[in-house]
């Protein structure tokens, strides 16, 4: 949107890590559930008056965005997926802040608010959205049910490894983009992997290898082919369940069967068997990206002229790093999808 | 691109977090010059057997990747700017790996070059980039050279606060994208900031002010107007002396007058203001985004029943929190750039 | 130790963070065994030549102590636990480095080797350990073994959550101490706990309650009874087993049974109980060192003048915070126990 | 102190991660000045009955501690070093909470006071201290008044590089254990490094060398001689200052003169003539902890066959690392220090 001064801003305000806690005692077993989730809000809207002006009339205090979570969490009697809890802030936000109506007096000294007034300077009525888009992401931390002496407890809870993540952008007009995602999945296989045959030119000293570790830390994010408010699936926890098989999923591909894997030509070749596997499998999955760093093991090799193999590599010692690592990352879409 | 099994694949591989220190000798002081970087690259190919079959013929390894980084921070005989050597690396990549024919009997099982082959099935033979873009980041690290008894010491350095960070993304064509930024630049100031006349709901606690703490950590990027490697500054460390005067204009608008200070109406304000001066100061700045978190220093209330005032506010005692945060972030540019 | 110019000083010097991946692939049935280990050796000695002269003859290099661990990971054919590798690493360094004979007239200059020598001037000949005490810290990553379909995979594993840890510090005698621990096992329930009756002061808000989420993140370490390398029990895995057996008992003490649970009084309660159990399960436990942060989940009360109870707080929804927290630790130890 | 059921408990409980940022608008001249501390308090008492009863009569709820860290915040109308406010925090909770009287019959069953009381069964009454000894950690971040064109800033501040440090342990007798500090102080000097003549064996692969990089995180911590609350100087913001002074010391003796430096043999070496320098300056310092890892920043030699020397290293070239890195610590004492 154009500016004042000749300047043009895009810009975007929130609030982000809101911790929320919530516990749910319905169950009629005497069973309690958690969740613990991190929100984060950006809110998108036309009016500028804040940048341009000494006038903080269009913002919706960040402290405001924070209390409003508190009272949707209370409000949310029934337990519910993250991603139903993200899209009804979203909802929320979008239609809680009314369009504001702002006089051309106003506007023409500023004329900040091109594109809902069109028209640059005979604009003489031009009304503001508020708020005309709201992004919501949200970490569920892995908060898993323990079990003692092989009965779930009803009231004990214990971390996980991998984060569950949600992103609900939702319009005003109820438009809706849904991406959720699993952080941090750690895997690693001793063998079934190697990296051959790749360009070799004065810079490459990596030698042909069919036989290596292969580790990595998964950051999936898949986004769902609803796209609208309206269209999202009613039954409960629809998305939860979701979650957990996508999770399967990648990781099944990952490893292949129990008894013989399956080799990894390259952690491109892999990540795209993991990525097309959900495709497949989800119909309702639009797209998904990978993001696969390949964290390397590398083979130990201790020689010196006195000791020429001190220690000789036989695919047993490795030197696990962190840094470098390659960086492998890749969206996979249908192709008659719109995105 | 298109793919086969009706998928779209969007791709990138690279190598991250390569760390490279780099010592020049050449002061005719005897003086020594000293750079910390860490490199990360992203190669975009249209190529794309490795992921659709068990071929990596078109696959740069990151490890050749990395080792090309060491060879070449050796060949920069002279200092240069972190900016330039981010710039050399994205044109080696682009310009060393050729373009590579491909017959069509191997493109017509697969058919994952569409961009380069138009036609689909009736391709001859079409001809694949390897590396059709390069995109380094790079960020360095803020060591400072040490003052003993007030004279700069010729060897010694110690570690700043802030972090210079580049990317710049390279085409085969030539044409460049370049943007430098600071990382991490915390500023606080203890009055002349307040928060008054924001939208008030039924949702809103937080009360107008006049006087508060204004905290934020600023990060900082801006986009220089080349739009090619040839055309940038040949002014030996000319992107280096930039970044220093870049981020004096930040702070000065941020703190105003060393006296009487600038009043905030409230964090969007400001950033307007930093943004638009750095603007105004540097025509070879085409944009600007800032991310400026509203660090929270909550006035500490301690009240009970029995206690009513037992720490009362009055500007002096102060809650610093780290989460939540409210999250303020624009991007301003020319109306005339192209952006 | 006794030093020149009227100094004492007691060092370590050592080598933190060489990381070591080891693979068996041994198993009858195909499967391979898979550890990831994170190694910090500090090893003690009287001589101190390289601090008060510019004299290493007795350092022993710190990249000599990361190839050592290397060579000895390659040595272990067997699968060990990580409590044997680190009293393996420990000898190796108290055994390998022999005693070395100074000659008086280096005494006499610097006197530094005091303890080896009892007298001061009148020593003749005084022999120095080179290493006298080795400490070997190891972090086991919890690389757990996947399962597919129900099955366990043979070679694919999956990042879990809670580290194990060790440290043996081995003397040149064949003294030994041997502590094992779990670090980061983070615990919540949602009932069963509360805190009252406490010290009221002028300075307490908290009010008495009977009912709040109980959360911490356990990190727990205990001494094994065994006081020299050579009292070890040989059973092949046993210090693996017995650390399964341990965090079972601290979690179960934690939670209490599944369908009641057990009333918390307090973190102190709860820490003493679990601290008890184990040294009443397991004889040859000694003592039991338990750091068990409180990490708060306030509960949600917004309220203002307008609305005066916007969220009031039914046990259901929280703050969850990270800073501050409470911080309770304990040492629980049998009376006859020579600690 | 002896327990029921025949274990020994040790312990400690408090608060930790206390943040607070202060303010004070005396100046003159119109100047702000402003700390910001991170507070952690731990207070040890006799009194074990929250451990071995459902009884928590004894206990400081942390949250009250927390309280009166703000509290007394706001009673320092005057500007006050961190360590002066650690005592003035430790010695309020040793003399805020009085000596409770125990009946004989508590302790008869329970018997979980022994120190105070000495003999075992057949005391009659006994006291029991709540708190005897309160341990105050605080961690001052290093927020810098800034410089606008030259003039420092009434208002503005910025952060800087390393934390200031303080451990102040008071007894209910009034004395006193005071330790200041300074935390990740990162050094690093291109030349006048080297180490040569260290034990050779058949794990050494390190060449000798007189010439590499060397570069460490400085934690150094210092004990004041002043053994009781009333023995400290009452100089206004006496310990600011000679924090600044050690911290030249240290930073002074590392880099040597500026045109020449000075050569260090080893990190050792280093480290004695840094603690030995503070030592002889400062007459109140009676100890130095310093702990100085090697971070190593290894000559990159890259070779293969057919590229014998693709990178030969010329002391131009490095590579950072942050794991595997040596660790050396020693403290040094006067050796009249009764330490």
């Amino acid at each position: 949107m154009a500016a004042g001064g000749g300047l043009r801003v895009e810009q975007r305000h929130g609030k982000a890590r809101v911790r929320v806690g919530r516990v749910w005692r319905q169950g009629a077993d005497g069973s309690h559930h958690f969740v613990e989730w991190n929100v984060s809000i950006s809110l998108l809207s036309h009016c500028l008056s804040s940048y341009h002006r000494d006038d903080n009339s269009d913002i919706v205090a960040t402290d405001t965005m924070k209390n409003t979570v508190y009272v949707k969490a209370k409000e949310c009697g029934d337990r519910l997926s993250v991603e139903e809890f993200a899209i009804l802030l979203g909802n929320h936000f979008c239609s809680f802040y009314p369009q504001v109506y702002i006089s051309s007096s106003v506007i023409h000294s500023a004329c900040y608010s091109l594109k809902a007034c069109v028209c640059t300077h005979l604009c003489f009525l031009v009304y503001c959205y508020k708020v005309y888009t709201a992004i919501v992401n949200i970490i569920e931390k892995p908060w898993e049910r323990v079990c003692i002496d092989g009965k779930p407890h009803l009231h004990g809870f214990k971390l996980g490894s991998e984060n569950h993540t949600v992103e609900a952008t939702v319009q005003k007009s109820g438009a809706l983009t849904l991406t959720s995602g699993v952080a941090g999945l750690a895997l690693l296989k001793t063998t079934q992997s190697g990296f051959e045959k790749f360009v070799r030119d004065k810079y490459t000293i990596l030698p042909d290898t069919r036989e290596r570790m292969l580790a990595t830390e998964v950051n999936a994010s898949w986004r769902y082919s609803y796209e609208s408010v309206a269209s999202i699936p009613k039954k409960e926890l629809y998305f939860s369940e979701k979650f957990m098989e996508v999770k399967k999923v990648l990781m099944d591909t990952f490893f292949g069967p129990p008894e013989t894997g399956v080799y990894s030509p390259s952690v491109q070749r892999t990540l795209y068997l993991m990525g097309s596997a959900v495709l497949r499998r989800f119909p309702d999955v639009a797209s998904i990206h990978l993001k696969m760093p390949n964290i390397h093991f590398l083979p130990v090799n201790l020689s010196t002229k006195e000791n020429p193999s001190m220690v000789k590599f036989k695919d047993d010692v490795y030197l696990p790093t962190d840094e470098p690592h390659g960086s492998i990352e890749a969206t996979l879409s249908r192709i008659t999808s719109k995105m």
